[in-house]
């Protein structure tokens, strides 16, 4: 294999520069020719591809965002879209394609496959909701920036002595919102793996306000519904006002972490190394520190699992 | 006087710390007794008041919020509680008041002034809507939140090329969304102070989107309306789905920067020497980089002035 | 067991603080009493133990430092001190102790485990260099605030074209290096585990300066030597002036990651759950992301491996 | 006057690139052509020239360094080497150049002028050096920097009760030194502007240990002397062990705050009305909030003025 391509897809994450980066510089090291595919399946459809360098990947590491952009498809789900796609592939003389992205992305990248075009898949959103992965590029940078988040609203909560919910990503995975709230001493955690009784969150709320606590953080993640919707159960149920903020869309951005850089480092360069080896239909995951790398197949017929020991390490230890 | 004591009110703002610290250490700089009084004009009436010592203040510095707490008090609102509060200053032998807060708290220490009992007020709210100052403490650290915060959401939205509108905190006063909006290069501001016509707003996303650039960040200041408004005229008007951002509360919180620590320290040091010189009934403030003090009815008299050649150079900048 | 301590030894760590708030939470949790040993064993010896409680570890996880203090102790090196040790701790009568530090304290607390008093470790250095844990709590801050302030000397090394040479903390252990080099895309990378040849040093700049590099970043672990030796043999062989910076203290300090107050909540409450079971003489460590516990004689016989793979992928990666 | 210049000299300060962008936007606003000169007066000299646009200085403002790339010139020193310049400049048909830099910079710009070539100067550099203007582009992010730095030193230095000494930049100006002491709440801080006694640096240490400080910061600006010196003197006088850090080069980079990103733009769009106005051999500045513009001569005839009132408030607060 002389000739692959990278493209992003999906939802940008933190770290995903950092992959590209390491799958140029890998196929460089390796000798073999990159191209980037701009804004993803779609670009790819269109032939938006360049060649790239060592050069075009100085100075991106610490990016947030994806330099090769990234775009929602409609014409890739038909199947003369994804002609197309391999069309093109082959047009430039390109023989492998890392895909870096969700499990949707995934999905896309094997039609391709069964289209007889070698693809890799690299896993990178926020959300840590692909399964045979213990990580996401870009879960770590997100987590941090919830945390941080959390922290600066934690100083005005204190303050002012008031109730907070704070409504964090995670549509299916509630990682982000565990973890954010283990890690900023939130006083409950709402996630969809674990159903959550409002008498509860209530009863915790009344025990911590006896133990003299005079305010409290709840951690909302959007699968299970609105901050808003469980300040108004709290109001209804105890006639406190709550102060409800929802993260939003900074939690998709910012320099990656160390450890999101370093993911999509290793990630990025194995990803080359696979196509190198002749393998594909596959993605790449970490497990056990260990990178590793499994069947789409294998892997898109799993679901994501959460850790439910730190769930309940979290409620012991915001007694 | 020998005897005086300090009191957060209001919203918390980042740097309400710095200056109680530089109050306390001041007042035992000059040979005086500082007394701290907690939860604000409600803790004042209940005799919420302990002495304060150069210990009491260590490590608080950088902290955000008010280690004094702050909270609205509807019974400071009557003649009676006035009296309260005074009567439980004279109880503790205090001779003279620091309150840390906005214009509200101020006509608070007014009541107090008139009531015989000397106040000063330092101006702290991250709105930076007092008249008189040319900042506020809290104001510089809100802002730098705000523009790491759009720096972030900016990645996202060049990755995806999409348009996004972020509502920050401002009810009268623009001035944090314009001078976030020009530090971040945001392609529209829009405040209290300056009307701005939805036609103008979608021609320069028209211009922008002509001369290529797939992106835009749109800030409004809460005073003007919610952002989702915005986003709701925009796709009436073009058809395009834009992404709402709400920051809320993360805007209160946060390590103070260096300039709100040094604008605080300068405060609080000079509300002590105020109250030492014998004055009261007065505010103090910065303008041109010097320490003033006003009186209350001559700053409360007046309205906080935006600089409109900022906005006029933003409009140029993001053309 | 019904009263147990934590203390923390040798050099700080970010995370200490959210391990002693887990221990503190997890204990009243089971229904036990703990205490807090300040200054270390130093501290022991002298029974300067105070009983904490829910409220003493509020709103500490987000602090760098550790509330209990660290202290070196040359008495308790001496079997007397240790037997001062135990008295003290039986004085209040305690029946576990926690030691939160590096392979030294693991050394003190088993001399107490010699004398029949359970001591349970948890790792907390910023090294990462304790045996039989992949990860020791401090190290993924320290490695974000390396990687952050490289971040900003690139700007300047960018901007001038010149070489910079950045010393990191790591005496034994090149772990800091490692992965702050690999993710902060640094030109080499010097560590006391791989003999670096000056000719390779040499030859990887001149190779950068050829395809038009004209900057770059060398990270040196302070074991393999300073920096400055490194800038003096550089400027011998090739006329090159590069400018030296030894992080230094900052290293130590600053709020956690998430990683690492999830780290050290985990931590700190299995060591509770290890005594509460009825556990001693074993350390706590993380491995494949699971809590573990290890004999102290096991883990302190080993070395800790540093995972050569990822030097060989940084090598790759920054031709 | 239709095409004008920018460059970049000097060491390199964060809002660099934020004035480039100010620049070439308002000149595109105002109907001009701009070029970028790289590599500063080296550059000019070689012809490193190009044609700037709005694309040009796209997602730049928050970038730390200068994408013009700095660098010295000793040929810019000779005659010759200025001739030379003004001959690349007229070739390329531009009537005028903006320099972004200090006040070596500036004194170069005055040569071109002389030559009858018309510049304008802009203040960037961390040190806030420059007369004539209350602050210069790059000081409020370098002091922030700063100050997080202490922030996170000052976590260890309490943890183990020890002082710690922190060197600075500033040559001949201690704002840096000043503003960050105060800032961080530094027990001494020691600058060029203000002969500082070693017997005083003492007895503020021991008055701090007599009240119970068990760690203190002392900040040392560099123009005084290196920090270790200072460390051996305390030694020497009171057999205390310190620890040292030189900050160094993470001091220059960064991303630039919203003052430096809203003074940068101020001063960038301020250069470019200058040209357009006819006016030459100026420097802008900022004095009491307002952009100003003063004769080279005078600016440089005169010195920067620290406001020792800053020094005395920090002495009083730090007791």
């Amino acid at each position: 294999m002389k000739k692959i391509a990278v493209l992003t897809s999906g939802g940008d994450a933190p770290g995903m520069n950092a992959a590209i980066r390491a799958a140029v510089r890998r196929a460089v090291y390796h000798g073999m020719q990159i191209f980037g595919v701009y804004h993803g399946y779609d670009g790819l459809i269109q032939g938006d591809i360049q060649e790239m360098s060592l050069g075009s990947v100085g100075d991106i590491i610490h990016r947030g965002g994806t330099i090769l952009y990234s775009a929602r498809s409609q014409e890739f789900r038909t199947d003369e879209g994804q002609q197309k796609a391999v069309e093109q592939l082959r047009k430039h003389g390109i023989e492998g394609l890392i895909v870096i992205g969700g499990d949707g992305s995934f999905r896309g990248a094997q039609k391709l496959t069964q289209k007889g075009f070698p693809t890799i898949g690299i896993p990178g959103t926020i959300d840590n909701d692909i399964p045979c992965t213990d990580f996401t590029i870009g879960f770590d940078t997100a987590l941090n920036t919830i945390v941080e988040a959390i922290d600066k609203i934690r100083d005005t909560a204190t303050s002012h002595e008031r109730t907070y919910i704070i409504e964090v990503m995670g549509r299916d995975a509630g990682d982000l919102a565990l973890w954010a709230g283990l890690a900023a001493g939130a006083e409950s955690i709402i996630i969809p793996e674990e159903e959550q009784d409002m008498d509860d969150i209530i009863e915790r709320l009344h025990a911590g306000y006896r133990r003299g606590k005079k305010h409290s953080i709840i951690i909302v993640a959007e699968g299970v519904g609105s901050a808003s919707v469980y300040a108004d159960k709290i109001k209804e149920r105890t006639g406190w006002e709550t102060r409800v903020t929802v993260l939003g869309h900074i939690q998709r951005g910012g320099s990656p972490t160390a450890f999101d850089r370093m993911l999509a480092s290793r990630m990025g360069a194995a990803a080359v190394d696979l196509l190198l080896e002749g393998k594909a239909d596959r993605m790449v995951g970490i497990q056990n520190n260990q990178i590793v790398d499994i069947d789409f197949d294998e892997a898109l017929s799993q679901k994501h699992q959460l850790d439910l020991s730190i769930y309940q390490l979290a409620r012991s230890l915001s007694i």
